[in-house]
């Protein structure tokens, strides 16, 4: 592969990985011989890849922000960690950060949102398929400002799930996200722009694309990851923002009825950083617009 | 596009859908000008592709013997059915049939499967990605004479999801299927080759790819669809098969308990037909094998 590197006439940059679960300790080439930088408009995915075929494949987005990339270590441990829960081969990181370096590099944006992928291939071949893809992000101002309307949802498993039935594939995040999606056209049919799933058991979980955090008073909670949730990037960068400032923090079950009870509900997430919920299943809800700003410009001003 | 079409160098057939949803009354070209036949080995996805970044589309698997497809028609139903559920624009269906036939047509083999898959295209480009995909099938006598090892797995959804919780989307054949890929690797850690799904609160589902057919004496029985399961296409079949020899047949909730005492297991699906269960969960059984011979003899002969 040329290691060749322009800025595209469009505004997106696609960088493809060779070999993208290659041994870092035993590669003979440089990292960056193993990228491509390609034409996003193109197209470069086989349909017998198990990525389309079968939603087979992991991922994760991060955000950057004036060329440097936020919580980066954190996403490529949980990248590393889907592709365990996957049974797939062990992303070689070391590519996958020097790709999205590369992808910061050759994007205009001051802010751009950066997406890892890995799916197993094509059925048979026995080798992954791996890109990273840069993108300028959109304005969060007014959600983050104004807070969102969010639904809670059924996911259907108990909060257990992880752990009796490690198959389901709970907490890795995995191309098979076409419930991820359904959710949000389920939130619009109720009015709503955004979604907190609550497990059958009654617990809260998670969002579809970000973690929830609730606040009582100068204690602040999220739910414990072993209920087949992500560990949240932004969400943990919460909490350091709570340590520093005398909050308290705190991983726990939340039963659902705590929603009702909690000062402010965020949801925090790589991309949109955190956004208050102004309105909760038809019932408007106040929010600590003084932390939501504090928490934003710490979330905001993370480096690497 | 193209209308021509000729037998490829490989041994698969691709031919790529022009506007998968278009509407069939309103065509001004006629269905072979919206089809297009290209290499199977060549790229034809973008990465920006949904049914790759989300999983988000929906497929069928059919046969097809000595030229003819299997099942055509309740196949195409549910590409529909599935469409609905992840609100999907209705799929051509006309479209779909012509390029089902098209590929058969090309293909040079007398037994092959053929894949009809929709994504929701690219992310805000509004339209819809389509392809049908054709190749020749594996010999599947020896899992069919001589049954396979099954293990009872928890999909752990309780068995009325479906109805509680539609935005789950169990029912639809979705491209977000890599816990259908997953439980088969706990399948063969266990010793095993499928997997029967049993709901979380202990009900028998189906197969991560078929039907489950349970014989007890003369009567059969498969678990009901409104459980969030498919309707399986070769169990219909099968049930044809059981009206036309003075069998009875019977869609009902299967408790899990019922697996022990049935006479016989089958796993149904369109391109391996029917093969029995000869182990459940480490334990032998036996199975019918005169019924076996006869339902997959009846299975085979179907022709459209």
């Amino acid at each position: 592969m040329s290691t060749e590197m322009t800025h595209p006439a469009g505004t997106r940059v696609l960088i493809l990985l060779d070999d993208p679960t290659g041994d870092d300790a035993s590669r003979t080439l440089p990292l960056a011989a193993h990228l491509r930088q390609v034409d996003a408009d193109d197209l470069h995915v086989s349909v017998l890849d198990l990525g389309v075929t079968r939603g087979d494949g992991i991922f994760e987005t991060l955000d950057a922000v004036e060329g440097s990339p936020q919580s980066l270590e954190p996403h490529l441990a949980r990248l590393a960690n889907s592709a365990r829960l996957l049974d797939l081969p062990a992303p070689s990181l070391d590519l996958y950060r020097e790709a999205v370096h590369r992808a910061i590099a050759l994007s205009p944006y001051p802010r751009i949102s950066v997406k890892l992928v890995m799916t197993r291939g094509i059925e048979g071949a026995g080798a992954c398929t791996g890109w990273v893809y840069a993108e300028e992000i959109p304005d969060f101002t007014a959600e983050r400002e104004n807070g969102i309307r969010v639904v809670t949802l059924d996911r259907g498993y108990r909060h257990d799930v992880a752990q009796t039935s490690p198959w389901l594939l709970q907490g890795a995040k995995t191309l098979s996200y076409a419930v991820n999606k359904s959710v949000y056209r389920e939130a619009a049919r109720r009015g709503a722009d955004d979604v907190i799933f609550l497990s059958q058991d009654g617990y809260v979980l998670e969002g579809p694309t970000s973690s929830v955090i609730l606040q009582f008073g100068q204690h602040f909670v999220t739910p414990s990851t072993d209920q087949g949730i992500l560990a949240g990037t932004a969400q943990a960068a919460f909490f350091e923002f709570c340590e520093a400032n005398g909050y308290t923090s705190e991983y726990r079950l939340v039963p659902a009825d705590e929603l009702a009870q909690a000062d402010s509900i965020w949801l925090s997430s790589s991309v949109r950083q955190i956004v208050p919920v102004r309105e909760l299943d038809g019932t408007a809800r106040s929010f600590d617009a003084e932390v939501t700003a504090a928490a934003l410009e710490h979330l905001l001003g993370r480096r690497s």
